[in-house]
């Protein structure tokens, strides 16, 4: 077997590759500020065809699914074995950054260009998968792709429409060249049961590993969800003068249960419990206010994620306490539809064979619960042994600041790569 | 002097003038619901005939200023004595209602028309004047008629577009009758250091004397206001999953400010302290926020309303604390342009009057604090003693929902009436 630092030179010297990859994606969506591919986008299209161009490049074999996901294989001496999958999505939100979670996909590319590169053949299969429509902002359904592979998208996510355009989710996966009959048919393109592992490098979503000055983080888990998509909040629209009494202010409604989440937040954080709530739309209604009317109408989305599900039915609680008090201003509130994901476990043989793989070539790691959900959540839903490695990233994500170095990039392939070739290069 | 019975039963007489007045206004801008009569449109245009045409049957001189202004005028003993102006205005809100404020030249011409049939005749020229837009949501400006009557409209004002169509007010004047290039050239219609006094009826904005099982509330004085109009604040957009000590969430942060100033305004009305604190825009950005992203930019719009000087400056400063205390979550608040309007004082000797009268009456009444503000607050800005008589209305007003009964209007008709009938019929 090749020594840990023969495979991570290797690795190096896929540094052309990496950034003319990034350099090529970066034309795929490029708005001001930031990057746009929405999920089944020409722009999503484009930077699939930007990675096919690098996976035939290395005489990977190319197929597209029926939910137009793209896999790129390595093919191992026995094809008959479970292959590994390594993936992530080139979908983006609005004026997103170019490396969530494109920077998988490249670093799958890169393992397998250094595998190649160093000769090896592997056992089984090695699966580099370009994933479709991860970010649930545009279709409000999350890890269609991976789900839709899977055959594990629920029901009517198909007819979901996405948010700005209204058009359904299987007419934009037949444009960007899926078969949304075929996912509706079935059989899904992959067998959960047939496959080896699945293994995803991404950005961190938080400068956790910048605070800490570690290139690379070893994943924990990925935290289930509990959402609430669309929650209205109905007052009354008011004069401006109407005294407080008689008012039922929609907007300071919101402002109580957001701020009341907060308050819990702050007090679990600081006793050490991981959580996060986030309201990311937050409004009134654009058609009818103004600055001299009262709020009668407050809208806003919630996304509540935890480690464990005793913490988030804790965080439900919290929340629908918030709504109830909320309500004693008069107005009334309309949770609608309500989303979950749970918990996703990371295998910990693969978890320990990361930490050993990194220890051989000397790259500092620590354990890191993810902050985000991930296609890999929807993986091990499925029962297959998941793992992931997190890269040091200062600005966070889905903002168009996001701050990768290449060298970390770097690390966390080399760590993966190490571990492919001892998993399935004759290690 | 006739008893203040003989005029109260002078005014009820009056009934059928008021109710017939009411159904022909109901004619002009019937939208569905409500009343649709901009600012200078045809619609407003036909309300103004129709008081008009009231007065020609009263016999009173008709006017029209450079405003396109109406004034109605029963002529005095001495014309050369500065007169006392009853006024409101006949322009509505989109979709408002068809009392506010037609309801207060409604009264000046039932009272005019009541000291008629007594066969008075007074000592000055009482003059009911029917005001051009007064609603500021049509052209941003407010009080343009009794402004531009008084020569006090700011500058560029003329120039101001009108919200919906994008046409610039001079000329919406000029096709309602008036004549833009006068109001430029001067001198104003009105000299306010030659006008006895001013006196509005208006139907209340606010529930507060239907909760009292009031009829008639007088003012003690208009508020005086601090505006925000657009206060941004930036903080940084983020994933979903980011742990709480790196977020700088600009919506958080437009809550906390928002709870903070709700908490003064509590804490200051329990203490018998009136004000109003309005957030009427208050969101995200559209173009940018979704459910898995930490909002980065908030926007918001604040009007602050109380009755003295003092009372406002505590709140701006309350709200400049809040500020500063929502920046140590890592935002930057942009407080952008501010405006302010001063506090309208009531005229004590003419409030005074209107109490005497309405005792004389029997009517029952309340000091009120103006909800609100109104054309009265640019005569008593311009000098002019100024009063007003609020009529109990149960829903609220700029809406199509207003709840003001006849015998309540009647009721505020009388007390001003009979102020009339003392302060210059040689009572």
């Amino acid at each position: 077997m090749e020594t840990a630092s023969a495979i991570g030179a290797a690795v190096r010297a896929q540094r052309g590759r990496v950034e003319a990859l990034f350099a090529a994606l970066a034309r795929c969506g490029r708005t001001e500020p930031g990057f746009t591919r929405a999920s089944y986008s020409p722009e999503e299209t484009a930077a699939h065809a930007v990675v096919v161009r690098c996976a035939e490049e290395l005489g990977l074999a190319v197929r597209r699914d029926a939910a137009a996901n793209t896999t790129m294989t390595l093919p191992g001496r026995d094809r008959r074995l479970p292959p590994i999958l390594i993936g992530s999505h080139l979908d983006t939100v609005p004026q997103g950054g170019n490396y969530d979670g494109a920077a998988g996909v490249v670093a799958g590319l890169a393992a397998v260009a250094a595998i190649r590169r160093l000769g090896l053949t592997p056992e089984r299969d090695i699966t580099v998968m370009a994933i479709r429509a991860e970010e649930s902002v545009w279709f409000q359904v999350s890890y269609v792709g991976s789900r839709a592979a899977l055959g594990s998208l629920p029901d009517g996510a198909l007819d979901a429409v996405r948010i700005d355009d209204g058009q359904a989710l299987a007419g934009h996966i037949a444009r960007a060249g899926g078969d949304p009959e075929a996912l509706r048919a079935g059989p899904p393109a992959l067998d959960a049961t047939a496959i080896h592992a699945f293994l995803e490098v991404h950005i961190e979503q938080a400068p956790s590993l910048e605070e800490a000055g570690i290139p690379v983080g070893l994943c924990t888990g990925i935290p289930g969800n509990v959402r609430y998509p669309d929650v209205r909040i109905r007052g009354r629209y008011d004069h401006v003068g109407t005294p407080r009494r008689f008012r039922r202010d929609a907007a300071i409604a919101g402002a109580e249960i957001a701020l009341a989440l907060d308050r819990v937040w702050a007090e679990r954080e600081a006793a050490g419990c991981p959580m996060a709530v986030t309201f990311g739309r937050f409004h009134t209604d654009a058609a009818a206010h103004g600055m001299t009317t009262v709020p009668g109408e407050f809208r806003f989305s919630l996304d509540m994620r935890a480690y464990t599900a005793g913490v988030l039915a804790e965080l439900e609680a919290a929340f629908l306490d918030a709504v109830a008090a909320a309500e004693r201003r008069g107005v009334k509130v309309a949770l609608g539809s309500r989303a979950e994901a749970s918990v996703g476990a990371v295998a910990p043989r693969i978890r320990d064979g990361l930490a050993a793989a990194a220890d051989a070539l000397g790259i500092a790691t620590r354990p890191l619960g993810s902050p985000a959900s991930h296609d890999a959540a929807a993986f091990a839903k499925a029962g297959v042994p998941m793992a992931m490695l997190f890269v040091r990233n200062a600005n966070g994500s889905h903002n168009p600041d996001e701050a990768m170095a290449i060298d970390d990039l770097l690390d966390a392939t080399a760590i993966l790569t190490v571990w492919l070739a001892a998993e399935t290069c004759g290690g």
